[in-house]
């Protein structure tokens, strides 16, 4: 097995338990990683030449290896193990058999996601180690939950910065166009063929939790609503009324059908349109809503795009503010990691302080326990929504 | 009214929404702090002479001042506006008439605390300004709410600091030592006259009802359990059994009464003892839990105790998780402002680094809708909770 041999004190991070070793921490005058393959298993060994543990290594990414083990080895049996954990921990925490089951490194499974949904599974690899133990993986999960099908999502964008190739295939048993699953004792459908990502978003599940608590007999904004996550299950808690916007029409037919599926189609209205040019028509018509959710996808991808996403977030939590009513309720979201929750609570109140209203934050919530953090590796710490009760006139 | 002219750019932070003025922030040449009552009003300006606002001085506090209003007055009408407007959002977001009515600063009432116990109120006043109005606060919130009876919990610490007498008397009707209320649908007593702060602590509320989903059939320690907040729900959320662990045996017999009050005394068990001290003496005999709740009180109260705080904090986190079982469920909770959430995660992650077992943050919680965060004033954001799931060892 290859040696890579890191720079003098690079071993820190990961001996405070971060798995990530990046290409300018490995000293490649003692260990090239040109000529490594993508995928391949290494030792990993400190600066002194003491063994940290065994990584998969890419040699052309930023993140040139993954640390898998604080052994000198690590094997098939070791991702069974972990899948096994993994789903014992889900099931712990979990009445129903829908959830993420495996969220990458905070399961010790880099470059894996596993979202179930009762029955079916749909699994995503993001990186050559992990494809290399593929089918490992697709014949624990069927030893493990006896699915009914198991479809491989790996068509996201993440597989083509590590140059994989694009695939959305089934890889097991029958996988139908839309599955059903249940969120907060909401049934409903996941369109996990086409959809985005893995066809649905449990991070949000918590936050949903406590929205639902708080809209019985509410007018319901849901921006961005991709399948329904907030709006549905708003009306499934006595929402007088939800208004899904999406900018793209198969996401609001799914919508429909969500709302089909449960019975009260006839509460939800659907908007197609890019959210910026929705709120400002609504806005010119005069519309008001009681409750306004704004879970925008990533303004924030890389670093460098903070400062121009920054704007976009403080831009578009004025915009929404502007539709909410008095005594109104504002959750506003962000998936950027590289977003700092008190940023997001920075874009609440400057808006607030624009339009002269008050506002307090009755509560913050994060991911779901379905995607446990991993104290040592802050990258695995994304979600937050603020929840802002927003009044009138500043005092 | 006297002026407080501040030095240049000391109004920055009060424009983006913050309340609090510190006395190196005054222009004391132009307007001398010496000399002023303690609690009278001032007008604010900036040192251009602009209006800032009105607010209530305490010249020989280090916060020397508190915004009260935008405007060059402030009165007796606008206390009764803000405790109505406070009432509001409390029961627009709650099923049941208890919770913390009145929090400070983010209800604009500054100095002022009201908790809801059912038909029983506890008012904290900790300034100057707002015992001025405290008979005008004790009046509308009768009018406001009907209550049986009005305690004014006057006798915390924070009065002493502003040389203000400590008094605890009834204001108004009828208040028994033990006063019916309920938290997350669980019938509790609270200890309004001889407990600490105002009989309960409602901040953890929502900490408390995402624990209660997880406890079924779980063995529960709760340490610095006071009357029981974490354990007596525990039980009521079929716990097997749960320990309630206190310095203080009059918080232990509170607990027991709290589990009397729900018939299932049975099933609780009190040690009476330092939090650190029991833990060892557990640890000696074996004992281990499934759900460890460390819920201690501030460890770092002034900022200069930071570094000693948060070894104290590493310390017991580190003890507790010893005796926290395989797959065990850690709590591990921090109301001191000065303690970041990042800092209480890495006490954590250091102890379960140091056990080498796994780690996993299921959650991380705040304070509960009826402690609002005011978004320009950090300072109302002091409670936090992680979750931490602790598997085996690690991989």
């Amino acid at each position: 097995m290859a040696e890579l041999i890191l720079n003098r004190g690079a071993e820190r991070r990961l001996k405070r338990g971060h798995l990530w070793i990046y290409s300018n921490e490995v000293d490649t005058k003692r260990s090239p990683l040109k000529g490594l393959e993508a995928g391949s298993q290494c030792q990993v060994l400190d600066s002194q030449g003491k063994l940290l543990g065994t990584a998969w290594v890419n040699p052309s990414q930023l993140i040139c290896a993954r640390l898998l083990s604080r052994k000198d080895n690590f094997s098939e049996d070791d991702i069974g193990e972990r899948l096994q954990t993994a789903l014992l921990q889900r099931q712990r925490y979990f009445d129903h058999p829908s959830y993420r089951m495996v969220y990458g490194d905070s399961d010790a499974l880099p470059g894996l996601v596993v979202d179930r949904f009762n029955d079916h599974l749909v699994v995503q690899v993001s990186n050559w180690g992990m494809d290399r133990y593929q089918q490992v993986v697709v014949d624990k999960l069927i030893e493990l939950t006896q699915p009914t099908g198991i479809l491989l999502r790996n068509d996201h964008q993440g597989r083509a910065v590590e140059d994989m190739p694009l695939i959305n295939q089934i890889a097991y048993g029958e996988v139908p166009e839309l599955v059903p699953f249940e969120e907060n004792g909401v049934p409903l459908l996941a369109p996990v063929h086409q959809g985005q990502k893995t066809g649905w978003f449990y991070d949000h599940r918590e936050n949903r939790r406590l929205l639902n608590r708080w809209v019985r007999g509410k007018r319901v904004l849901d921006l961005f609503s991709y399948a329904g996550g907030w709006g549905i299950q708003a009306l499934a808690n006595d929402a007088s009324h939800a208004v899904c916007v999406d900018a793209s029409q198969q996401a609001l037919d799914w919508c429909q059908l969500n709302a089909q599926h449960n019975g009260f189609a006839d509460r939800l209205d659907t908007v197609q349109g890019k959210a910026l040019e929705v709120l400002k028509a609504m806005m010119a018509e005069g519309e008001k809503f009681d409750v306004i959710v704004l879970d925008p996808p990533a303004f924030i991808k890389r670093r460098k795009d903070h400062k121009a996403g920054l704007a976009a977030y403080r831009h578009i939590n004025e915009l929404a503010m502007r539709l909410l009513s008095e005594d109104g309720l504002l959750v506003s979201a962000s998936c950027s990691m590289h977003l700092q929750s008190e940023e997001l609570l920075d874009c609440i109140r400057g808006a607030a302080h624009r339009l002269g209203r008050r506002a307090s934050i009755l509560a913050s919530g994060g991911q779901g326990a379905d995607h446990p953090i991993h104290p040592a590796i802050p990258e695995t710490n994304y979600l937050k929504a603020h929840f802002a009760h927003l009044g009138g006139s500043r005092w």
